[in-house]
């Protein structure tokens, strides 16, 4: 049986986005090109200009998609939460090409001649919600502000895997963020949760 | 009487370096040329070769001047001293083309194939003797490491003017680093210091 024609289509916008991110992380945003990106996510120039007109319209719809290139882990509750989420982000920037991309071109969109947050403020957004979870539990100080402190968590990430990428090609992501904890903490939450709380990255041994 | 041939050279070398950066902060990297960076230096061919051999060898002079693109304030001391610089810093960033495009270049690196963070060390070394002589007035909390902090400062501040940059074209950069101390300072310094810093751009009302 034929697949539905909508169904197909989306399909095919998911297999380009793929593509594109990767070509993208291989390549930057001035050494990719169209052909190739086609080529790697096996369309045709009719099915890549249905969905993308242009390299420019791919790299923004990359650097828009972060949050669809990473399986969240679905576990732990408030301020824990939001420590485990940048452990789970610097491991998948070490390993998964796809939000490695997608975080480079958000950093790099000067060179397109690109200005948009977007990618920003859908990390702030989810960053405040598992915080507004974190104060009805009572974890936070009386005087931070849940939206201010995930501007400020999230601008502090992305300069630290910034730096770490070109230190040391993200090797020492983590130590960074355990650092970045270590003056966080103090003004976001009241002592008792603070030695409550894990910050390192979870344990990925695989069970034996 | 004819200028003596080095100081010509460094002087050459010195308004190539400010055309390149003001061209890069123009044009981005790949938009920038050899030959409009000449001609707004307004050297030859030959004079542009003889200091640099390539446009990436002079995206990575230009990356690693920063700190000479700005005059620093004189005044202050200790942790008051590392405040103003970031509001400093901040309005350089507003202002000063040659520190944009130095700034932009060591973040864009990746685009044209370098890896080099030659510019952040600097930073952090700066930030860390300001928090020796911080330290040596009894401004710190016993637990803070002076490097650990200087590396968390420059990731935050770098993130910060980022995300301010695609927002806000910085506009809203001095608020984002009022917002930034308001959550590093719990964790630097006791509450009777924090309650003597001015954590504000300094006035820049001209004298009337």
């Amino acid at each position: 049986m034929a697949e539905p024609k909508q169904e197909r289509a989306t399909r095919t916008r998911a297999l380009i986005l793929r593509a594109a991110a990767e070509v993208f992380d291989e390549s930057g945003y001035s050494g990719a090109s169209i052909s190739k990106i086609m080529n790697r996510a096996g369309v045709t120039q009719g099915g890549m200009y249905f969905h993308f007109k242009s390299k420019k319209r791919l790299a923004l719809a990359v650097m828009s998609s972060q949050q669809t290139f990473i399986d969240f882990p679905s576990e732990g509750a408030g301020l824990q939460r939001v420590i485990d989420l940048t452990f789970h982000l610097a491991h998948e920037l070490q390993t998964n090409p796809l939000i490695r991309a997608s975080i480079r071109l958000a950093v790099e969109q000067g060179e397109f001649g690109v200005r948009d947050d977007t990618a920003y403020q859908d990390w702030v957004a989810l960053v405040e919600t598992y915080l507004l979870e974190a104060r009805q539990r009572g974890e936070l100080l009386p005087e931070v502000d849940e939206h201010d402190f995930a501007v400020v968590l999230v601008s502090a990430f992305t300069g630290s895997q910034l730096f770490s990428s070109v230190a040391s090609a993200r090797a020492d992501l983590p130590s960074r963020i355990v650092l970045l904890w270590r003056y966080l903490l103090p003004g976001l939450t009241p002592p008792r949760t603070r030695a409550s709380l894990r910050v390192e990255p979870a344990d990925r041994t695989p069970a034996t």
